[in-house]
């Protein structure tokens, strides 16, 4: 099968001890997967949980997806997006020469986001 | 002023060193405070960041709100929001008789929340 043409998404979350923790993300890959049945969607996490973000993208390497996006579900830039990151990226990237990774905002940095929040609040404080 | 009846809403975040992490949380106390005028908004910080939860809510109640809202701004439910929280809670009712505090879900348990960043996503990766 030729995939090179195909998208291919990572949800990359934070990771928690808690397994529970992660039902947000699985929820999310479920929607999208049920909208875009033709993006591979691929979870992987910074710290405790399993895959790593470098096995989640060398399977979708392996798979034959050389353009894959990387969107971080986390509230907001701090550290973990703007020093562990990049690095994290630098390395995927030296070990897949020829394979396209872009990195999207995080999920504060995403207006409709925080107008769904905003939405979800007003509701909440006018009850 | 009588503010008994008005309403108030803390919106509880992570924290961080890095002090541009703060900003989605600004701009989502922002919009809530255009759309609601009436409505007291305050932010406030498991760590790191201040003012903690105990010194927002105790500012408000000081200004005379009696029944207040905690929305955790949290991408999902771990050891911070099943652990960390509720002791919080629990140290705060008991400074606090008489003040109601109604704690709200995470970020990734409202739905039309998740159904936005999907949104999001499915844009990113058709684009």
């Amino acid at each position: 099968m030729n995939t090179t043409n195909k998208s291919a998404i990572v949800l990359f979350a934070h990771g928690a001890r808690d397994p529970e923790w992660a039902q947000p993300f699985r929820k999310i890959k479920r929607l999208l997967e049920a909208r875009q049945p033709g993006v591979a969607v691929e979870l992987a996490f910074l710290e405790i949980m399993k895959p790593a973000l470098a096995d989640a993208v060398a399977k979708l390497v392996l798979t034959g997806y050389r353009s894959i996006k990387i969107a971080p579900l986390f509230m907001a830039q701090g550290g973990h997006l703007k020093n562990d990151l990049p690095k994290i990226l630098d390395d995927i990237r030296a070990g897949h020469p020829g394979v396209e990774l872009t990195l999207l905002p995080a999920v504060g940095d995403v207006d409709p986001v925080l107008d769904a929040i905003t939405d979800w609040l007003v509701s909440a404080t006018a009850g």
